[in-house]
């Protein structure tokens, strides 16, 4: 058996300690130290998992850290990666690097010749049936891929103070599909047309929109569709379907497990998972397994990377445009 | 084109007026002559579909009648098909040949010897489903047969009068399911154990079931079950499945086409059948147009003929049996 | 009863024929006279049906003719939809009215100061399942619209002629999904993007997409999405979805009956239906039927009107100028 | 929050790990000491748990342990439980008691009246599917009880040894069953009838059964089956199905989560669970975490007691007996 990996985890809010218990759980990993800006949360933390609080100058000149994992606030991604890789430290950066893809950019350009491992959080790829799809789609078992089918619609909106902080729909919630899509076909995002509207919650109808639909022409010919909603009335439902010149893969949305209620003329089973967290619970962990296994020398497939990560806001980027200015655009990933 | 299968209708009750339709639409059939006991049903019919009404005794002395299609009342069934027999008449008769075994014997043995063309009325062969399961059984896609299921749930409690006359749940309703039985398995029944009771209509008690459940074992090892209901609050309810050494083929319960509703944590969609017949319905026709194609000379396969008729009968005698003693019984199939 | 309607068939091509086997079957409707430019097809199927083979000028001077059905190609319905009203005959029309909006638009402005009974073939209202869909729609069972996903997806390649003259994906096969999308919403779309592209069949791909995805933005505020292939390799794939702020109701893709295979790890069931006709067939029957009763006096919901052809017309020439043009696109129906 | 409850866990095979695994895993529950015939087996447990390896004396004798869980081999159960309760501790008993249903009585006998808590090791009715259906039927939703449909197929063939030890079918797989059954309808069974071959595995046909159909008669005047496999192939197959006067609920066969292929005629959806354990991993730490809340104090319903374990094995009894006998079995649940 290898020797663990030691992490640290900076940031324990709801995602940081969703990290914290799969970084406990996790037997090839040992869950070492733990920051937080508030440092009571830290050692609230750190106690719970017999890790140890610390600060972030801390983690990054400890010689007893391998690895670390940033969940922290939004606009402290970029700063942290930047240091922690040149501390030397491998990480697993929640996704985005920067609301600001220029920014990425520098962060990307600098860290990259360093060669330290990073992967960027997009940890959709890592739910099991999106990666069953995947693997069949990698068999060739339908043909020339044509057409792909996105759906992502959350089941409750977020508080307005989050959709303020959030950088939008296309950068925040589709981003995660602009992934997934990616990572699917091998291909790339090459023009994108959006329109949306605030619906749920006309509140924000001057800096976001709540639901939006998006068409996608890629590289190498294929099309492909995705809707975005911050709130159904009937669970979380995310789907994606592909069509090819042989067939058709779906990964289809997923209801929870229940009696089902035969009567009168209807049929009644058990609806959708009540919340996004839910459905993609597990895949926190199988990212940071993937990502776990591939710092022990181990041959992974997927693992999000920098440019991923780059390429993934670019078509965030562009989305945006377009649903701003009412038109079609390019997609500017060839420049990454 | 072969010359039409001029046919004559006896009885035009709910089913005789199924049969009138389906003998007027049949591309194969000149539906001539219609008899009821009713002479003024037998020339509404008759003239609904330009065929003349007649008599039975001068349908069976008429030359210019090839078959003739008996949906009578259940105790005329016997003596109508020995006479059309006898007469040269190709016969499609309604089940059961006669509520009495026996007598249905006697007719069997006095006709058989005359050759004559004659398929008894178990149309459930020939739901679209259930030919698929056959065939793939056939094909040996599951292997060697050892577990069957059935279920025959009707919807609506017929009404007392009818129940009265009906020689009970075993001999009206589940007769259906053993013949399927013994047409999906090509095995017969040695051995039946049934527990009922009148559960929706308690008046029937000291006569008859409406609820029952059965356990069989067939002649080459096999088990097999089925339950009857008379009323369900959900729907026509028929399903088969037959588990086999390689696999399971289902013939699963089917739910009209509509609209789902996702709501809530619920999905509905729309129910079952509301009653048997929208669900058999098409199988009188397929059922007349194997008999027709037969009669025109081609091979067809599993039309039920009269043995089919009597082993049927058979299993529901005994499975009375069963019920009525409390004990299980020997199927004496092979006395016929 | 009512006296029937005397019908005159013109055009007697595949669709042509479907619609005479309709009108002979429908209880309210005589099928009277058939025409068509090949005389010895007319006078096959008005034998075939007990009709008179006659020319258009005799349908349209006959007195013994209440109503047109105008199936016959494209570029005469325009100008037979014409002469039928001023000749005073009820008219069901088949779409579109004519490839150029300009021509339809001159047509319907000239007929419909003569207040004659028009209906157009956009006979995909009458699916059972969208039916139902509309109804609970209607009811409020979802509240506020804010979501339409609708796929149109063919199953087997028309040859190059049928495309050669059909006016483009987006006035052959996408102005179905055009007109459900206003019926279902009873709302009109205002902005149209779409990307295609000749996947399929590249030999088109200069005059013609055979894949192409769609968003829509309606009058209400709604978003819609649309995709249209000619060629799936799993049967014929039509679905509508229509989300609100209460739920979302479904109109699912359908697959034929018979038996499911469980077998290793996979549960096999029957695909969908194998091609467009088998899945909308009825639906021919249902309209006209609706159209019927519209001419006894009945109160009909939802029957498409001259307005509806245009309007339909009008949002399909919008995206074909959008996947033309490569941009977003106003559609013209507020001239309409 | 509560002390603790300090556990001892008597028995480290297969069963006794999951169990060791579940106790460590339980906030309140402290796994403290772990015994095995195999005192390095136990000690390795121990030490993977941070408990202590001991003898069952100085488990029962020890002031420091709470409860106990029996998990050993099934001939040691009586003896163990009788022990554990005479020396105060709680208990959680796998099934069975006793495979003599007189010796089971005998302990029962002999410990109830000390009113220590016990709990036999039903686990099944803490399956989330089958939860949610008892607690639909207790709300009367689908009324009056008529009709119960149960499956229990698991999907490979336990080996030679396993199945001679095992006290047959009915004891060792049926026997869940016979408990749901009981739980499910709050109601005793009465009357029993089998039918049983060794289809899949002949040479156990001088002592048991791997397939068998058993139909049951209720007190209260429901009818129920059952059919049990020891192998299929096509995965693990458990399900239940209640009919009422006023609709059916069903716990369905579930099929793992994963992609579907659209191809050609056919949609192919992931299997059913390979195995029973993957299945019904969850319940045996969903009915150890409410024997612990009962420990605590909580109003907990549905927890199968000592009652229960002696009717299930009377009903199993009975089944064996008209598997052996060839006729209906009264079952003797009165006299418990």
């Amino acid at each position: 058996m290898r020797t663990p990996q030691r992490f640290a985890l900076i940031g324990c809010g709801f995602i940081g300690q969703v990290h914290a218990a799969n970084l406990a759980a996790h037997p090839g990993v040992t869950l070492a130290q733990v920051c937080d800006i508030d440092m009571s949360r830290a050692e609230a933390v750190a106690q719970q998992y017999a890790a140890r609080a610390a600060s972030v100058e801390q983690v990054l000149k400890s010689d007893a850290i391998d690895a670390v994992l940033i969940a922290s606030a939004t606009p402290t991604h970029a700063a942290l990666l930047e240091q922690a890789v040149q501390a030397g430290k491998a990480v697993y950066c929640e996704k985005p690097i920067d609301l600001s893809l220029q920014r990425a950019r520098d962060v990307v350009e600098t860290i990259s010749p360093l060669q330290v491992p990073v992967t960027v959080g997009f940890n959709r790829r890592f739910d099991h049936s999106h990666q069953q799809l995947k693997a069949q789609l990698k068999q060739g078992v339908i043909g020339q891929t044509e057409l792909i089918q996105m759906v992502c619609r959350a089941s409750e909106l977020p508080p307005l103070s989050y959709l303020q902080a959030s950088g939008g729909q296309m950068r925040d919630q589709a981003i995660h599909f602009f992934d997934l899509l990616r990572w699917l076909t091998e291909d790339e995002v090459n023009t994108v047309g959006a329109l949306g509207a605030a619906l749920a919650m006309p509140e924000i109808r001057d800096f976001d929109v709540d639901t939006s639909v998006l068409i996608m022409r890629l590289q190498q010919g294929a099309l492909a569709q995705l809707d975005n909603t911050r709130r159904t009335a009937y669970g979380y439902d995310e789907r994606i379907s592909v069509m090819g010149s042989a067939g058709m893969l779906a990964s289809e949305s997923q209801a929870v497990r229940g009696a089902t209620l035969y009567q009168g003329a209807g049929i009644t089973q058990p609806g959708l998972y009540s919340d996004w967290f839910s459905r993609v619970k597990e895949t926190y962990y199988t990212h940071l397994d993937a990502f776990v296994r591939h710092l022990g020398g181990e041959q992974v497939e997927g693992l999000p990377g920098l440019i991923d990560g780059l390429r993934a806001q670019a078509i965030a980027d562009a989305a945006q445009l377009s649903l701003t200015r009412g038109e079609f655009v390019e997609v500017e990933w060839v420049k990454i």
